[in-house]
């Protein structure tokens, strides 16, 4: 695997051209929404940075609308960072509650998300969450609605926290993408497989993890990132950075919704025969490996995740020319 | 002293040597935080700019994360100033709690930071802290825990009031970074040695200072920088800029906090002989005077303290090309 991880050439996707084939034309007959309505939830008192680069930059990839859902606490702050954004204040920590409204507000939250959740194309779940008990509560209930409906879901961060908890909220659900960082992923090898990471194997392991979580599809990040849905790999090992700045991974979250909502489109039209959700993750990571590798040859030591979020639209540009 | 304050070449550190010998590799196999998380204690109700000028500063220079602890009211506003911060709204002043509150609050705000202090690798004690008492005390009992655990500490601005006034707070504590301007340099003096600034001997003063506070490392602002642990000093008068608008001093604890926790990761493989707190220091002031210049020259008088953060990134590729 050791070799695999670094470029196993025989596992990379081609991403490019990938890439290529979910991107949606732009004709001027279009209105708003058709290039993609996502949904982050995700912002808590601590947390208001990660939604906040999720969510713009699923809309400078090209996404029409773009929405977070936080607690009261954050909405403010993460309107403050853009004006781009629709920012829903419904959620609620432990400690702005008595245990005596816990019932009614959790109500209250799905009422909300219930209007929305259908017109959405792809959730992502996790960016800047935190961990509160009763507010993982909520956004547990958001999970079950999105997959009656069948949204899509990304899940990063404490969202992955969440689902490593309670399997069930995605297993079999093949609408789901996790896309765990080095420390995310060991907890679920250890959770699902009851094993350690094993990096000879690292292909094997990652399918079977894929599979052990009933066809999730599993994009695993590190110096290559790895994907599977339990039946297929594949890697992304082109460009990519070595500033390890935080929100890297928020940036990841928010493409992977925008171009698995494209895949999904180009799937239900019958143009594509793999895995939208594959597609989505490899065409995700490419983009934004992309885009910190030009960050990073600008900015150097200095670059952090705004400005890569600043070199999404021209990396884009230059892999699909409008 | 008057000469060497100018220009002593003597006591003059490479600074430039200094730099490259502690600034780490970037590798792609690195993940995040294995370059730096840093946290800065400030902000509060009137101060928000500080807490935000030396965050921000950590993060331009290479560190991975950079926290900011600070009051409720200070919170929203240093978010909203950058979403690559990660900012912490725990501690408390006077006008906003009951007497009786007191304690309880206390042992919230030290269970709060509990959670995080060991994953630290420096502590910024000091921008925009205020001087309400109760802070104060919330502050003292961070600073003994982050001493138990040995988290190194650069205390400036407020934070130096405060460990002026106790100073068994950082006395005898190797890890400790004293970065006073003039004002707090001649408190200093008069409380540890108590005697007046002596600029004709200013280097045995400061040695002397420094051995008196169970030798810390001191780095004294000025025309030229000086810099003692208590057994050697050195002089930093490089590069440099003539505009002495606010903030700066919040730049150079942020760069010292990056900077000092790279030295210790050096001295740590045996890569460096030298005290990783004094290399820090040095490193630190050096950037910070090159980023001045620089700004100085595109802005002239008109130079704030962001246009030198702008210059960070840029100084450092310059004396250390990646």
């Amino acid at each position: 695997m050791q070799s695999v991880m670094s470029s196993g050439p025989s596992l990379e996707a081609d991403s490019v051209s990938i890439l290529r084939s979910i991107i949606p034309g732009l004709e001027s007959t279009k209105h708003k929404g058709q290039a993609g309505k996502i949904a982050v939830v995700g912002g808590c008192r601590e947390y208001t940075g990660a939604p906040y680069f999720s969510a713009i930059s699923a809309l400078k990839i090209g996404a029409d609308l773009s929405h977070v859902f936080c607690t009261k606490d954050a909405a403010p702050v993460i309107k403050s960072y853009s004006p781009e954004l629709i920012v829903h204040p419904i959620l609620e920590e432990s400690y702005s509650i008595r245990d005596e409204e816990k019932s009614s507000i959790s109500a209250k939250v799905i009422a909300e998300v219930e209007k929305w959740i259908e017109r959405f194309d792809c959730l992502v779940v996790g960016p800047g969450l935190g961990r509160d008990p009763f507010l993982l509560d909520c956004v547990s209930n958001i999970m079950k609605h999105a997959r009656e409906r069948n949204v899509p879901m990304v899940i990063d961060g404490d969202g992955l926290y969440l689902v490593t908890n309670c399997l069930d909220l995605v297993s079999g659900y093949p609408l789901a993408v996790l896309t765990p960082n080095v420390n995310e992923y060991k907890r679920l090898v250890q959770k699902v497989l009851n094993s350690e990471v094993n990096d000879e194997n690292g292909t094997d392991q990652l399918l079977s993890l894929a599979k052990g979580i009933g066809g999730v599809t599993i994009l695993r990040k590190g110096k290559s990132d790895f994907v599977s849905d339990g039946k297929t790999a594949c890697a992304v090992s082109i460009y990519g950075s070595p500033r390890r700045c935080g929100g890297q991974g928020d940036i990841l979250s928010g493409s992977v919704a925008v171009f698995l909502s494209w895949a999904c489109q180009c799937a239900a039209k019958g143009e594509v025969s793999m895995n939208p959700t594959m597609l989505g993750c490899v065409a995700g990571s490419a983009l934004l490996r992309k885009a910190a590798s030009m960050a990073f040859d600008n900015k150097k030591r200095s670059t952090l995740t705004g400005d890569i979020i600043e070199c999404l639209g021209i990396s884009l540009q230059e892999i699909c020319p409008v």
